[in-house]
């Protein structure tokens, strides 16, 4: 009996899941229609098709298929292996594959050919450096990696939208990172996980370490402690350091928002906005969102409204963002709250609204329900029920943001991230939409380096 | 007037330096022949050159010049520009260059070229492998870097020969020794600065990040500090430690002394060995040439030689090697050291020691002085003097030992990296050395891999 690999993820979120069909077939014409019309008749979708042995009577295939449920899976595999002269050798977790021992490493951008190469690269050589960098220390932005590198920090604590599971089972988030980093801006981005869940103690070790790095990304550090740790470590630094989970998040939201309005001829000053989820995302986007100009803005969390003077389930963070939000002290649900409302940003839970709350909210109405892996209200849910544009988790990631922002925070040595660095990133985002989308195409590499370009810019401006 | 480069380490120790010339000639024939003459004739020794840049009537080309002492480079400046028709657009330390925007790099081992790439690689696909891992810790060794990672920490109070310099002035080591790792091999080395002198802070510190790594690389930590740490570290943590200014030092000085005695046709057990030195090499070289059967060894400070009851510049660990080395309990200087000894080692400063003091050794010496960038004695005076075998540190460097280790112990899965772990090595590299050589050619990357299988092996033979 085959054994077929789980998903976790799955069996949590009913996400849909790839998976590899190591398929063995006799080598004659029609053999793979067979196969691929039993996935189709089981329900799952062919992606791609790789040859991946060939033998004396046989072809070995490696095909990619999405399903939704192991059930599914299971019918598809039961469906395949009833064909005569077929045979899955194996059914591969796509995913996992793909992490196989790490999405990233660690090269040498000197060839080693011979033994000058290696006593220039290492000793005695590379003492010259040594002795340069302890002359001036500036110069390590110029004769060592740390104008490229980028410290990853997590410990954990709020991974995704699956909660505390700790650093070591949030390393390949931070390895994925990495690798986004590395393909599309060429930064160096370096794992570092942090097993403490003490807001000083993480502030320490994190201080005594960041010698080796141009900044600093902060990540998936669950809220409150996240604002306090981004707050203690830019006033310890004299590097950037951004929490991408916070402005990486209000940025792309800004980008996509800057982009909705222009489609909709819309103003910002005019726009209502209410944000579902006072994390780490909820309390950024509003901070940004009210420094872009934007209307009111109305805070929810799994209490209810946030406004001044609301005692329960509160924090320092919540206390302060109520002093700026929410002027007319709603204290009603969510559903209330939405009423004649112009913009809804979820990044809470999935699930948490219907057709009806979208349905109540103001004529030319944008919705943004963010969670992942599954978004507050589906986008068609959304669209049905009323809003204009609707966009969710897939179509707006901060891997849109994050790479461009640290790319030109390092070109420009900049000692912060500040507000108008991150305005002027979602203003060059959404300059680079084209016009029906709301982003643009996360894929193209050039994008990327024009929004570091806008990112330099501004902060050369300020500094 | 063209500004020429420094060179600190030339202007501090006379070391020969690499320079690269970048010169534009008049497209004629005999044009280079009267380039390199002048270099000759100023002293310089010409390396590689190459054809950076053609002009109408003018070739470009970079030009690898060594020379000792920067009134040598002013001379073949002066020498070279004087030529009708020749013009030297820029003098390049070829150092700092080769290290500009540092040695590695962090890259992608997954090409992002679709959504579904990125998807897997990252949000929502990545949360499986969080799941997985979370179930089952040890399953990060599969699905993320941990099994190819390796954190190479310091704190930059012992770096190479040149003291305390700090731990950004170290960088560019840590890089030079991850590029080593990677082209060697393909371990993915993390430099790690450790701001701090304080022996519990650093442990702490190491302890609180080590989450990420499949072992540790301690490096240029100052005696007697290192020992302590090193120590701590290897209880508080289940991977690998290894401080390799001691423990690789170390194994690549026994696998010379193998190649040397089977040369000689002499036993380690009949051998008297003297080690110059009783910083970080100095000790464990002595723990592993005595752990290997190695008769008696003597080992000398600034002070002179070390001997049980000794009181003056001791530490803990002084007093521990002097308990089992020295046995006739010596109190001379080095000279008196020296006569009649089979092996000199030296880990120390460089022109310690002078052709008397070797020529009243035993016959059929041995003489390994290996201090940086500039040798105890050099090899010609060693052997001048009667040595049967010189060797100094170009010759002998532990980035033969190093690289094999850390690949083997992280094969195995190796808790720690033990005596017989680089016993195994070092046997191995001798195993593999040329008859005539004491080791084997270090840019042969097979060679690596032989010997981390002895290394795992010698794990899997104790665990």
């Amino acid at each position: 009996m085959l054994e077929l690999p789980g998903s976790s993820l799955q069996q949590r979120y009913g996400a849909r899941e790839v998976y590899t069909l190591r398929c063995r077939t006799k080598d004659k014409p029609g053999m793979f229609a067979k196969v691929s019309a039993a996935i189709g008749d089981g329900g799952g979708h062919l992606w791609e098709v790789k040859i991946t042995g060939l033998e004396a009577d046989y072809k070995i295939r490696d095909i990619q298929v999405f399903v939704r449920g192991h059930k599914q899976l299971e019918k598809i595999v039961e469906l395949v292996n009833s064909i005569k002269g077929v045979e899955l050798v194996a059914v591969i977790n796509a995913v996992l594959e793909l992490h196989r021992r790490g999405s990233i490493e660690t090269v040498s951008r000197v060839p080693i050919k011979s033994l000058t190469d290696l006593r220039m690269l290492y000793t005695p050589g590379v003492a010259d450096v040594c002795l340069e960098v302890e002359r001036e220390p500036n110069l390590a932005w110029e004769y060592t990696g740390i104008c490229d590198r980028v410290a990853i920090v997590t410990n954990g604590t709020a991974v995704l939208g699956l909660g505390d599971i700790g650093p070591l089972a949030a390393l390949a988030v931070m390895e994925g990172k990495a690798a986004i980093l590395a393909e599309f801006v060429g930064v160096s981005g370096v794992p570092v996980l942090i097993d403490t869940r003490e807001i000083d103690e993480f502030v320490e070790t994190v201080v005594r370490i960041a010698g080796g790095y141009g900044a600093i990304q902060l990540e998936d550090v669950a809220a409150p402690a996240c604002f306090e740790v981004e707050q203690k470590l830019k006033e310890r630094l004299d590097i950037a350091v951004f929490h991408d989970d916070q402005h990486g998040t209000a940025t792309i939201v800004l980008a996509a928002l800057i982009s909705a309005l222009k489609m909709m001829a819309k103003k910002a000053s005019d726009c209502s906005v209410v944000i579902l989820g006072a994390g780490s995302a909820g309390i950024a986007i509003s901070k940004m969102l009210l420094g872009y100009g934007f209307g009111d803005i109305l805070l929810y969390d799994s209490t209810g409204a946030i406004y001044r003077g609301r005692e329960k389930n509160m924090n320092r963070y919540k206390h302060e963002i109520a002093e700026v939000t929410n002027k007319d002290m709603e204290k009603g649900n969510l559903a209330d709250g939405l009423k004649g409302k112009d913009i809804f940003i979820g990044v809470s839970r999935p699930n948490m609204v219907n057709r009806e709350m979208i349905s109540g909210m103001a004529d030319g109405a944008i919705a943004l329900p963010l969670s992942n892996p599954v978004g507050e209200i589906s986008k068609e849910d959304a669209l049905a029920a009323g809003a204009a544009v609707a966009a969710d988790g897939r179509d707006i990631n901060n891997a849109q943001a994050y790479p461009g922002i640290f790319r030109g925070a390092l070109d420009a040595r900049a000692k912060d991230i500040t507000l108008s660095m991150k305005v002027a990133a979602a203003e060059r985002i959404a300059s680079l939409s084209p016009a029906e989308s709301l982003l643009p195409d996360v894929l193209d590499r050039a994008l990327h380096k024009e929004i570091a370009k806008a990112v330099s810019a501004a902060w050369d401006a300020e500094a």
